[in-house]
């Protein structure tokens, strides 16, 4: 596939995210006025809501497009996730009859303010890159026992917070949690002091199930994907994750990119899970390729200072695809909704600079990163901006996800400071 | 408190679970019609939809009760929680003025199905039962370490899934999952075979809250408590709770009872948590009474037989109070939101007739319990109906829940048989 020409001059660019191909969904707002549906094209975005108000897109008798979040689009399932898509690429293409329509519903992108894209039903964080839990593993049981017994035959995930969601360019202000390291007696009530990222991509469920679905039919259900960031308390996970794993540790924020970037724009770039290192069992083995070549990369800034990159990674790493995750979700008959999010977990490569995390990066702070100002960070310091970028690369056109990004405000001086 | 009387007879019966001084909230409908809020009164229910559209409860310039589940008045905050009780007290206590105008909204409630009595925005299951916890920790590590280092400093807790939260009566269907046991080489996909209760009380959160909150004003949070059964596939966590915590086993179903109990029905029944056998850090410190004596029982019937109870306890053996996971649950600053489920872990108390578990009952299956019908049980059978019961017991008058009942279907032939 290459370039599909719009007759937005700034969506043809080879680098620009947001091309034709694309097409991703978001929510925004211009200076404090309702939030609309739209979709990123070029510099701009097509107002949704009000193309479908005017008629302009006519997807259902009922409106699809009046709510703030893409949940109702989402629950229609793919004949009508590929009618939009029709109807938006034949809108927006170069020489469409309709562009005096669609003209006037289009809104400069740096005019606007972008808000959470979809509403969050439940969400579930996996630990499923095999690099990433190598290293970690390696870390804390050294590398003969890193995978835990069980890893290779499932991919492990816990439920996370879905209240705890927030969109990209959201402040994460540090928590406060009970902690203890080994060497003293009692835990303590403090600031974190072992903050981290986690660079994962986010799958959005689109239509529901009930029962156990196949790897093919979960792919089926998925609607697109983010790029997602588990902002962890290293040092509140390791005091409370025994026996039922991570809670307070991960219930600060998780933070998403602001645009759904669907299924449809990535199909170009679906690749293979890795070789498998023992036979998966029927139920989750690899039906086709639902990996995605994607490059990762995460940044990190001091306050009022340049950002340096810490890690370049790719989707593809990962062992066990959303689709899998998805279906090993539903087994046990756990019913799945529209805008169940499912976090892939941490995403890194085989070498030190693919790493995804701060955890691996500074390897349990024993090897603090040197950022391009000079400074080091062994885990996040308070100001420090972390952002996550992503980008797939088709022949002379990307398809972009927009930044997630999130600066960290130091903790309130008391907890209970409001 | 003694017996508050009612003009509806049937309430006024020492023993009868929904007196005057009850008023429990659930939702209702009458030969598939619209679901309506209801309070229980005795053996009727006052349709309190109904109510309202006619005026006879008028809290708020917008409808509370036009929506089949409570969470638009739990959101209210306690002081409108307070005048709908004041003003159902009114409406149904014997002398009311208005009887003539109540008699026309009560429909007796064996002619009622009962539904889902609030929306669970997300779902959270904590191990808080210090008896419990003891008896688990000793099966799996011993007596001497049968509780992690964590226990008596926080309520460890999970999240769980809220779209797998169903109402008293709903059939249950044996989940299939991932099982290895230690002498096998491989795990294998099939059907749960011990599949397992868990006896617990839910707190539901009624007012959100976005940054850490005292234990005193968890309190004030909480809106108010259901039975709960937490169904649990051991063998299916066995497998996967290393390291990141329990997943699949609890995704099949949670039961709820299909009333709402509110605080303030509980009031006369707070009583303190145990003796603290290390003190716990200022935020978690117990301010006041916040367990409630509240008697459990389970009950357990073959398909087609009768009922033989196999446990009786009592919620205040519960190490922590759900004003205190509610508080320890925010300490991160994650978010709580109207409709929040809180499950307060398995309530056990110090004998083997007080277990609140079958795990626990047979003792991981080494002790299988004898039913008075002369069948065993180290696990639940398909077509077993296990049932929780709760009643707070006032001077000549019962504060009950109904029951929380469900029926273990067959696993299906295929995990992927509809």
């Amino acid at each position: 596939m290459t370039l599909s020409k719009s007759w937005v001059a700034s969506a043809n660019d080879a680098n620009h995210p947001f091309p034709l191909n694309n097409l991703p969904y978001g929510v925004f707002s211009v200076d404090g006025s309702e939030q609309h549906c739209g979709v990123a094209i070029g510099d701009m975005i097509l107002d949704v809501t009000t193309a479908e108000a005017e008629g302009v897109i006519n997807l259902d008798d009922e409106p699809l497009f009046d709510l703030p979040f893409w949940n109702p689009l989402m629950e229609q399932g793919p004949a009508v996730w590929a009618a939009l898509r029709a109807r938006l690429t034949y809108l927006l293409a170069e020489g469409s009859e309709e562009q005096d329509k669609v003209e006037p519903l289009l809104v400069p992108q740096n005019a606007t303010e972008l808000h959470m894209p979809f509403a969050v039903s439940e969400y579930t964080d996996f630990y499923a890159g095999r690099h990433h839990a190598q290293n970690v593993g390696t870390m804390f049981r050294g590398p003969e026992n890193a995978l835990p017994p069980n890893w290779l035959h499932i991919p492990i995930g816990y439920n996370g917070r879905a209240s705890s969601v927030v969109v990209s360019g959201t402040d994460i202000r540090r928590p406060w949690g009970q902690l203890k390291s080994p060497d003293q007696e009692k835990p303590a009530f403090l600031p974190s002091r072992r903050f981290d990222i986690e660079l994962e991509m986010g799958a959005i469920v689109g239509t529901p199930s009930e029962g156990p679905i196949t790897v093919q039919e979960a792919d089926d259900h998925i609607f697109g994907y983010v790029l997602l960031n588990d902002w962890s308390a290293r040092d509140i996970q390791a005091w409370e994750y025994q026996p039922l794993g991570p809670f307070q540790a991960k219930a600060t924020a998780t933070s998403i990119s602001p645009w759904i970037v669907t299924k449809a724009a990535l199909e170009p770039f679906r690749c293979d899970t890795p070789a498998r290192e023992v036979p998966l069992l029927d139920h989750l083995k690899d039906c086709g390729p639902m990996l995605y070549d994607i490059d990762l990369s995460v940044t990190m800034a001091p306050e009022g200072k340049p950002a340096t990159t810490i890690a370049r990674t790719n989707y593809k790493e990962m062992y066990y695809s959303a689709a899998q995750q998805l279906a090993h979700h539903s087994t046990s008959g756990c019913p799945m909704n529209t805008g169940d999010l499912l976090g892939s977990g941490t995403i890194s490569g085989p070498t030190k600079p693919e790493r995804g995390s701060l955890l691996e990066l500074s390897w349990g702070g024993k090897e603090p990163l040197t950022l391009n100002t000079g400074e080091t960070r062994s885990f996040i310091e308070d100001g420090d901006t972390l952002t996550l970028t992503g980008a797939a690369k088709g022949k002379g056109y990307t398809i972009g996800f927009g930044d997630c990004t999130g600066t960290v405000l130091p903790a309130h001086s008391s907890p209970y400071a409001r």
